[in-house]
């Protein structure tokens, strides 16, 4: 093993360069402009994984993106790792607020500046290269299959059939992810709790074209200020979600676990001034470490509707839009949710529009237990490179696939995720810590190991 | 006069081919990128002043777009009329509900389609036909100065010190204006009373950049969700408008004035229909003529925040805007509406956002007399063309400039115009009836030969 740590110190520089080379391929999913990109990404991914020594390396297609898929088989003796993660990254508008091209990235601040550089291409990539040192050194200590998908920023549409045809081949012992984050460079931790996933499209239609505000406003109902109201009323005064059945299915947590849970280093202060703003919004009864781990939300992702140009144009537009989206906590089920929304919100349109409700993703909701030979063996190596015992830790994130794998292979999901919180995934300015990057590198090994003597014993 | 007639009508052919040349021109003022072409309109404009006989002509610069001045003299001994229009257009998107492209004017049952073929190239080109057909059978009864401003879509916004610094130059005993409507091809009416305008444009700041929602959704106010909130509570249940103190100056109009207003042919049903909706939506006690006419109002002319992209972002946005604009009535004032909005906003701001509104125009409304001789002349011209007296008529739109001609210069204006409701300006598709463009062009004479006649008496 001290082999395998040499070997990683001594190609840093290298594999820095090559992550480099990984973001500035622009693998957007979201938008059908980058589709080039996005295949661009899994060939650069397969050439690598050959190159390091993986076998069986396949593009393997999908209704959408594909699937990179490679292997490596030591022994029928030791258990097998499926590493998951994901190539395709989150769009880069608002473009403007970037400090460097989403795609030229830059070090700087020893941090790496880049769309996808920590969500989840340099989580990828640390795979990857703790696979390359493991094998050159010739202490892979466990079998390994991995499957980088392209579709994860829009919601794995097409993995659910993947994994369904594909059974045997992935057949595994754990499904290993780094695609979350730690509490802090000192403070270790492991994600075992992810928010589940409902995203809807609503379209709004008042009159049947945009009219002239001043020959009609009075008259005629706004489609925009319809839909304004419509989604001011999904929270009540005390910020609960105000759809019929939505709170239904929500695991209580016990007083116990959130007490533990709000034992975590947090100060609201320090979290405020980061944001700049003066006071924080969310849900009566709960403090913000709660709100945004064990408790659903609704947030609007994005509205428009009418002129959003230079200057002033008097128009009473024909239709209003929002993008929606609500995260789910044990065992709210993203289906079912998602049609609470769209029964909902056709139920309150006034008749003076017309509405429609599209499902664009979702995800299941997922918490994992600690007292498995798969958490144990990610604390003991996180624990073995970061010098400390790392905080079980339930994210307010999404990561529907870790449903997928336990419903249609039946393998647990361990999420060994080395970001932070800070690093603006999904906004301008994504980085990557270097630190972060060498330390998941470094501790990736020592997972293999711990894995295999824990499942010897 | 049945000379002018004569002409004109041996002359429509030519008419109708000029104003697709003038309409080809994209004189769209709400947007820097068209500065040329609102010059390049101003300066077709005065060619064609020139050809046709005018005197003086001059293009005028402002601090912004420029006015086109011509004037011509016949005697000391009759009345002078300053005709006012504007060549700038407003802003075509969304550009995809076209049916053929904005700038290229096609002719098609029995309308004119272009961007401004009503609002007002095409008003305003009647004007200069018109002024041509009295100039060329030497039927001029009265002096004339035309001004033709590049502004108006985006609020006269340098007309005020244009006024003031040509007030001699300007000198006139009436102000004639074509950019309003008649009630149907066969119900002339001219229109008396005239909307203000206030228009704003609102920023909400929540943390200060785009956030991931799974991270920080329900802990962190969503600055669309505000927007929308603090959208929906501008208007109560029975849609007045809930800013304090807005209502305080609307003139209250008598109940025989407003038996009259609601003898106007409409059928509500009709209405709807042409629309496509199942409902109307406007202040309580009043109908849709009133409230397009008599009362003030609030609408959203655009609202925007977040992605807003294909597919689905799980962004909580730092940022949402919206375009606000309210209609007032006499006697409301634009800058007093404006401040109170701006107060307004400010006070409900709740403390997790930060906001800003800035003033992009207005305009002061109006009401006309209809017992003058300004009036009674366009009474008896549209009877003569028509064959039908025309009825007075409020109008839900804003022309701020007729409250600036009457503070600046103390002329009175007369709204003669000859669109109709139905002609989609400011909208995809606006169109402009050959019947009106042509009836327009045959009225106006007689407004000259009957404001000449009535002086006189």
């Amino acid at each position: 093993m001290e082999t395998v740590q040499t070997y990683i110190k001594a190609n840093q520089k290298r594999f820095l360069d090559e992550l480099i080379e990984f973001l500035r391929i622009p693998s957007i999913s979201a938008d059908t402009k980058y589709q080039g990109d996005v295949l661009k990404a899994a060939t650069w991914l397969s050439t690598e994984l050959k190159r390091i020594g993986m076998d069986g390396v396949e593009i393997i297609p999908t209704k959408g993106h594909p699937v990179v898929f490679a292997e490596k088989k030591v022994s029928e003796h030791v258990p097998t790792i499926l590493v998951y993660g994901h190539y395709d990254v989150q769009p880069v508008d608002p473009l403007n607020l970037w400090n460097s091209p989403p795609f030229e990235p830059v070090v700087k601040d020893e941090k790496i500046w880049a769309r996808g550089s920590c969500d989840d291409k340099g989580q990828v990539y640390m795979h990857v290269k703790a696979l390359e040192a493991m094998i050159a050194e010739g202490q892979l200590t466990c079998n390994v299959k991995v499957i980088f998908e392209g579709e994860e920023e829009v919601g794995s549409v097409n993995l659910g059939d993947f994994l369904e045809a594909n059974k045997k081949k992935l057949s595994a012992d754990v499904v290993l992810v780094s695609d979350t984050s730690i509490i802090a460079n000192d403070v270790p931790s492991i994600t075992t709790g992810l928010r589940g996933l409902s995203y809807v499209e609503v379209e709004v239609t008042g009159p049947n074209k945009d009219l002239h505000s001043g020959v009609y406003g009075g008259a005629v109902a706004n489609p925009c200020n319809v839909l304004c109201t419509m989604i001011a009323g999904m929270h009540d005064e005390n910020r609960h979600i105000t759809i019929p059945g939505f709170y239904e299915d929500v695991d209580v947590v016990p007083d116990a676990e959130r007490r533990m849970m709000n034992m975590a280093p947090f100060n609201e202060e320090d979290y405020k001034q980061a944001l700049n703003v003066n006071a924080l919004l969310g849900e009566k009864g709960y403090t913000t470490l709660e709100r945004t781990s064990i408790r659903p939300t609704l947030d609007v992702n994005g509205i428009w509707g009418g002129y959003i140009g230079e200057g002033a144009k008097t128009v009473l537009p024909s239709k209003a839009f929002a993008k929606i989206s609500m995260r789910l906590v044990p065992h709210q089920d993203s289906d079912k949710i998602t049609e609470l929304f769209s029964n909902y919100f056709k139920s309150v349109a006034p008749p003076y529009v017309q509405v429609k409700v599209t499902a664009l993703h979702g995800g299941q909701p997922a918490v994992t237990p600690t007292d498995t030979i798969e958490y144990k063996a990610a604390s003991a190596a996180m624990k073995k490179s970061f010098g400390k015992e790392p905080l079980p830790q339930r994210s307010g994130g999404s990561i529907p696939i870790v449903a997928l794998f336990e419903s249609i292979l039946g393998i647990k999901t361990v999420l060994l995720g080395f970001g932070l919180d800070s690093d603006d995934i999904h906004s301008p300015n994504e980085h990557f810590g270097l630190f972060n990057f060498y330390k998941g590198i470094a501790t990736i090994p020592y997972y293999y190991m711990f894995y295999a003597e824990m499942n010897k014993k």
